[in-house]
């Protein structure tokens, strides 16, 4: 079968995988499930993988199939398998888990201690099939297509995890900020939308970006290039600040807003990544705000979100691409000329 | 009567505050209350009010007598008191709150939107009489001395609160790390190991501190000096790490600990402050690890922390000093000579 | 002024309250209001009052003005208040609080150690004018109109304090039921769609009221008449239950159903009563769900209430009457007559 | 191999049982592990399922082996357990899980969907050797007796649990209450005092199950037969009530104090069982406090509270007998006569 596959890291988008010819995967042992991609959602991420900005966080065997977000038909299953069968729909959790180690047993699957990660640790679905297992993989209502839905398995639910952390601390009246209006902050404001009655400001460079934010459910809209977001925030929130903040850019200037933006007692959401946090102590000690750290969502919380999309509370904007167009989709989405979320389909 | 008080900024500790002859304070407002002085806690925020360390973020008419950890007798209370009277003793919360704001309302006393702050942005307690109001004293149990306990109000109440929110994330054999076991992290183990049953390690540069430590509950105790922090820690904690880190130093090289010291999902909480937060976004995605702000702790959580004081839960080490030694206390500070947390005794 | 005031209690509805000539209310401790009642919401309680029901649980001096879910214009104001001024309109929680115990110190006014409640207490707000204080009183936002908002100072922020305490056990796709859609039932379930993503499930005995419910965002409704409501819930949920329920009945029949109807580790809300709980303590072991009880919302509740409705997230049924009519208000409630909120208007 | 069985529900504990010569069990799928049992707890609820007291809730395959807390050491693996060896000492969780249904996936192995309860609904551990799953077993710390441990499994988790929930509830300084300080209560009880700083109030008839008490952490004990228990307990409480209960009894006598005994807000636990709640809906809406069911705690709260043991934390008190023993003890049970638990020892 054809895989697109990362040989060694660079930082040449428009050679960084190679589509090679490989064997199709079969199970192993007793809970592997194999699955007909569809959908793969491509992910900036991919971009991070492919100049070797993961290199020192996990370790990653080259040649390695990319790809972490996921949709597509069971075409095999091991003989323990009783979740799902042949022929069924499925979206697959990026990370392959044990099920024994105690973060399992816990629910926090994304602290696995004997994970895979499809696409970051082990090949992932930019191939016309991936080998996974029946913890990873969620049967899809009817009604749901494999294509439209693969970007909410890594996209979807770490925003969704974030907003979820969010609206703990979200009373009827309190300002969030969504800052950066992309791939993943278009989900997680509808998320906050779908799961609180916060009023959202939402903050992106991009006038596209802000008019969809208003349409999503945003209040306000702010544009950084033009506004102060910290004081117009106050006003919005009567001197409060913003009681939550989902950082979806993750960039030097965003993380350096905390100080002045977020509410005491708040917290300042690290979800978007590349730059760093610089910022006294004494900062957060005088607002007594957070810098919050989010990992990818666990696989219940991937359940919820496909309950959300079934329900129709939230809407993801695709545009689909042949496998061999992978790295005119890296190129394209350094240039940031990808309109909402491109979706390779093998 | 006399007043410690400070005139200008400076980093001339010897010189820093200066005794001045002022009047006695007297109740105008139907719910204020003067305190006679008995004890009055010298923290390092006092070395930072008279560098000018606080000056960006509140505002302080000089000249401001300092001393926000008072404790005493109340000699005078304004018509509508009624949670004390003359001659009762009572511990000071710094915070002087309207009690109508919606902080107020929400228990949030720290958040007070009208708040004075003993010492801080209103005259403190190194003088012989302090004037305050119903909403900030409690009333102290028999047997409790005002000197003994004065440095709770401030010292002892932000390691509670701190402490608090980590004990929601304490699970028994979960790992918990105290950094720096000074005037406030003495305090935080004890009430650490009074409200979890997590295994406590403590870290500090002094083999007397880490003796300490060890006699008031620490499981483990490491030097940094001699030790590799997070290193140590993977061991004690089989590889899962310190799911909550309490930080009283506050430091560059402390706060740079967390991503490999803090468990998945776990917190480094900021109580020391002084040196600055420098990480990548990306070590907080990966990681999920969150930099937690800490201020001093509410009003309801001073009462608690009198609760365990009065069951000799925590104790605390203190040396007695007159009004008139204010200066030397703050230059032996500076050269960490003081043991246990030094009382002025007005 | 004119007061409608009991003065025995009595099952005798049709002349339950007697329309009495008092003197107006004045302000005598420094932080008290007189407030100009413009709308007085008639609730299931006040026929509770007057049959005595609430004798054995609270001290009511009678002769006593009924009435606690009031809202005007402020008329006077003693010389320390600060949040209002004559001439504003607020609404009036019921509950005056001393702002000084540690219950009320912690945010939760409704366990103050020293309250008076409207109404149930103390004279309430079924007459021209009502004494009450700062602590007990919000500002309306513009163009919010006092009679329109009045039920909610009791009913709404009974019906948004359970569905608060129910969003936090509600995940996407979860199943959650609304026992009786009347007076809070319908506000409960309108907040409970504003806050949460939660499937809504509406059961009542009139068609008018689950066609209502269907109207403000009920996913499902039930007819307990015709359908065996736990067998229904069960197919909902494919087979899970109700993780929340929210019994505004309260009544023998519908606390009966928890068993059956609750998800393991779901709540059953108890905030309608009249009836009594009687279940095995082996029942709630089994099944491992809570009877969970539920008194009026906080005042910081009742502002994230009035923000809901400020943002047109809750709508009020509401039939207006003449201070003159209220044992003709009574008499119906009983006969179950009232369609939507009568709202008494002295 | 030798198995106590239930042929028959019966009132006749001295026949309860009946000691069986059964196969010896082997693995079959490839996650199943064979435990060799050296420590079997008997529990009330073995007196319970005899009497057919469970027959209502669950399906039970009779002849049944009964048994469900055991510990021992591992016989037999299946070929995919990784957790264990042969050789391993193990306690054993009574829950056999399945791993992959969403109650399982959420850390709440007790809701899991498809589980088999040890000496329940599946053959117990009364018999030399237990069948059960890499799922259900703990691997014991150095040093820890598996006869000694034995009944954590169940008397342990459950206390643990409840527990665990309550101390959610409690700040230092709050008081708790526990009703019953016998096999469960005195487990209970300790957990209370490791991981909580209230005051620990213990109620039960027995002078010597009070001195227990008074040993194991309670400040204050209390004799039901000579003293009003909610009247004693407003006085310690300073009129407050308590903040948690926790009920190991569940008789009608004991869940009738709650609405006199709970603080505003608190909670009482429902642990043990055999009684009713009768309790006007009323009650629980002026008071606002809560029954809590209590089922047997999570996979991972019993690792917890195996690290607990391991550090002290918890004692057991236990009498061992012979598996020909079995309808003694629970006669002597039933007649109260039992001293701490009694283990079985196959």
């Amino acid at each position: 079968m054809r895989a697109a596959r990362l040989h060694e890291y660079t930082h040449d988008m428009s050679a960084g995988l190679s589509l090679d010819e490989v064997d199709e995967p079969q199970v192993s042992t007793p809970t592997e499930v194999v699955v007909s991609v569809e959908g793969a959602g491509w992910c900036q991420t991919d971009n991070h993988i492919i100049e070797g900005m993961w290199e020192q966080y996990v370790e990653q065997p080259l040649p390695m199939t990319l790809g972490h977000e996921n949709a597509g038909t069971v075409v095999e299953t091991a003989e323990e398998v009783e979740l799902v069968s042949e022929g069924d729909q499925v979206i697959c959790h990026p990370v392959q888990t044990c099920g024994t180690c105690r973060p399992c047993r816990q629910g926090e699957t994304m602290y696995c201690e004997n994970q895979s990660f499809n696409g970051l640790t082990t090949d992932g679905g930019f191939a016309n099939e991936l080998l996974t297992s029946e913890r990873a993989v969620i049967p899809l209502p009817d009604g749901v297509d494999p294509v439209d839905i693969a970007p909410h398995a890594d996209a979807g639910i770490t925003a969704y995890h974030a907003v979820k952390k969010a609206v703990d601390g979200l009373n009827p009246g309190d300002t969030a900020v969504v800052i950066g209006v992309g791939g993943l902050g278009h989900i997680g404001l509808q998320c906050l939308d779908a799961m609180s009655a916060a009023d959202i400001v939402a903050v992106d460079l991009k006038e596209s970006a802000r008019d969809l934010a208003a349409d999503l459910g945003a209040r306000y809209t702010l544009d950084p290039e033009n506004e102060d977001i910290a004081s117009e925030v106050a006003d919005i929130s009567d001197g409060v600040g913003a009681a939550q903040v989902l950082d979806f850019v993750g960039a030097d200037e965003t993380t350096a807003l905390a100080p002045d933006l977020c509410a005491a007692g708040g917290d300042h959401h690290i979800i978007g990544y590349g730059g760093h946090i610089h910022e006294p102590a004494q900062a957060l000690v005088n607002g007594e705000f957070s810098y919050r750290g989010n990992i990818v969502g666990r696989y219940t919380e991937l359940q919820e979100l496909v309950a959300l999309v079934e329900r129709g509370e939230v809407d993801l904007h695709t545009t689909r691409y042949d496998l061999s167009e992978v790295n005119d989709v890296a190129v394209a989405l350094e240039a940031r000329e990808i309109d909402g979320r491109a979706v390779i389909t093998p």
